[in-house]
């Protein structure tokens, strides 16, 4: 059986990887379509590789340049929102949804809608549209399949033939770098320092959102709807080591854990190999090494993002797209120097107050018009407290 | 789908839980027959509390003390080896066989012989008469179901559809009160000493073995005929808090673990309960209150039963059988105060070598045999020994 598969953002470190873990796979896995954003040098240079049938890149601007770079490979160019359906709707059976952000829900939607089994690495598509998602992949038939090494090990221990005995999910949380800060301390760091992820070798956002803990505030949302248990049979313990990548407890006392090396790839090759488990030229742990795995309880006093996690997921509808699009302008400000670390949580709260009343999505359009607000609110919050 | 069960030992420690088990389980799991030895008081308590069909006294000379014990109840009263095959042969489709030592290995058989499903917590049927109770079992078509926590928590997240994949078995260790001493340390320590171990509240000969690590040893021995995997596909990892049971490694770099209070009811509800998992009253793991959990390689020139055990597992055939034969009299002899706390694995290494060349076995005639010679020769080098 074999697996023809489309990367949707192949040029990031997701992306990156599925074509290393593809190459390992062998024979029986071919590429489909690509599609990348600026970076079309090595976009067309992935699509040569990995004989892909079809290359796309978001900006349209860089359209001819993509055609001159793939001139007599025979492997199709397209560009823009329209090339990016055209990848998410051919001839692949798998998709590795991997397009950061908004930008990501889309093509992935449409590749949902017609019955392919989604690899999923972008966030918003459960975050802010996690009901229409869900909907629409099991309406069409294809599988969902968690690519984040924290609902990948979920993944590997829920025993789905064991529901009437789940207890609840624990996801595993580094802590980032402001494990042991005090929340004074915390308030006057820069984006340069809340970069520095112990564990993890990740994009400047996704790190900070790290050190924040938006980033598991987010994966506690895509949990509820990932694996359909309510928002009390959530926790988070915090695991500096990273080593346990998440766990699963069982009402006969048991939890059972994935570990491994901070890889992605073996969470990509599990996504991509489903329902079979994949070899993989990957690091193996080695516990005479290891020495010592250690947990704590979040500070949700300095960590607010926890609480608001959980505030959304009782809430339900779209406080998911609210404290995500809300999230996302006040990262941007933090970057940019125009507001402090704790401010991206003390915005964020405040827009989901202010938005608390949506009614639930009925389509695509209130998803995008509730990002839209509460972007909106929280510019205009950002601005306020800039000029504070 | 209701269950019948026979416990095999259940005045035992494990026999006590397993009755627990089995009356939070419900109304689907009844008694067949009880077997115990000397505490007939307590097995007529528990025949009459479950409502057993029968209960059997391995000791003879017990059998009107029995009867006496259970007069008015209709409880059949059986007593010495033919009311322990009674039992072994009953109407139970579930045995637990929790008979400790040499006497588990002939009732064990025949149930499995018959076809029934086995929760194994005897090591004899696995350490030394391996191959053959193997043989037996699936000769009948019965389940094996381990209950040792190590073997349970393999089982557990040993997934039989991707043996593809499967890489390692790690099995975790206490490492006993002796983990940090010196040799010399070690040298002169007592049974009163040896029998402290840190994690479990477990019977005397038993602490010592995991003192000395022989219990480990035995765990190894058992999981390569449980699993049918390699001696060098079996690792021991020290890991003091006893938190992680056991762990799998996949080919995909993921290591699978099961965790838990250190409390049997777990292993035994899982074993009695398979295919599906229970719902069991025991106390639940709480990570925020864990802090850490530590990991070191064994120590082979501390601990040699580790080294000893491989040496088994390469050889096959009836070492298991002469390694636990041996290991019993010096296990004896050390608790009488006749040689020392590291004379156990001298002795026991030293009877290996000399039966080394014994036939695989082709009967439980052959069994018995070499854990007969085993024994007989561990006398004499005892004998010796405490002479000099």
């Amino acid at each position: 059986m074999s697996k023809r598969i489309t990367i949707l953002g192949s040029t990031g470190s997701i992306g990156v990887s599925t074509l290393d873990v593809i190459r390992q796979l062998g024979e029986d896995y071919a590429v489909d379509a690509l599609t990348g954003n600026g970076n079309v040098a090595l976009l067309a240079q992935q699509a040569r590789a990995s004989r892909a049938r079809l290359a796309v890149t978001a900006d349209e601007a860089r359209y001819g340049e993509l055609k001159d770079a793939l001139a007599g490979s025979g492997i199709e160019a397209a560009a823009g929102k329209s090339g990016l359906a055209e990848a998410a709707e051919g001839y692949s059976n798998w998709i590795m949804a991997a397009i950061v952000g908004t930008a990501g829900l889309a093509p992935t939607l449409a590749a949902a809608r017609r019955g392919a089994n989604i690899a999923l690495a972008n966030k918003e598509c459960l975050v802010s549209a996690g009901d229409l998602f869900i909907r629409a992949v099991s309406a069409a038939g294809g599988r969902l399949l968690p690519v984040d090494s924290e609902h990948n090990a979920i993944f590997q221990v829920l025993e789905e033939n064991q529901r009437h005995a789940l207890e609840r999910i624990i996801l595993t949380a580094s802590g980032g770098p402001f494990r042991t800060w005090t929340r004074e301390a915390m308030a006057n760091v820069t984006a340069a320092t809340a970069r520095a992820h112990p564990n993890w070798s990740m994009g400047l956002k996704i790190s900070i959102d790290s050190a924040s803990m938006f980033n598991k505030a987010l994966e506690m949302i895509e949990a509820k709807h990932l694996f359909r248990v309510r928002p009390d049979q959530i926790e988070v313990i915090v695991h500096p080591q990273s080593i346990i990548h998440s766990m699963v407890g069982y009402k006969d006392g048991s939890v059972l854990a994935q570990m491994g090396c901070p890889d992605m790839r073996t969470a990509i090759g599990y996504a991509l190999s489903h329902p079979s488990r994949p070899a993989l030229d990957v690091q193996r742990l080695d516990f005479t090494k290891m020495s010592r795995l250690d947990f704590e309880a979040p500070d949700e006093d300095r960590f607010p993002a926890i609480r608001l996690a959980r505030q959304a997921m009782e809430a339900g509808g779209l406080q998911g797209a609210v404290l995500n699009g809300a999230k996302e302008v006040a990262l941007d400000a933090f970057i940019e120097g125009r507001i402090g670390f704790l401010d991206m949580a003390d915005i964020t709260e405040a827009v989901m107050e202010r938005l608390a009343t949506l009614p639930p999505a009925a389509s695509m359009d209130d998803v995008y018009a509730a990002d839209g607000e509460a972007r909106a609110s929280a510019a205009a919050l950002v601005a306020k407290r800039a000029a504070a």
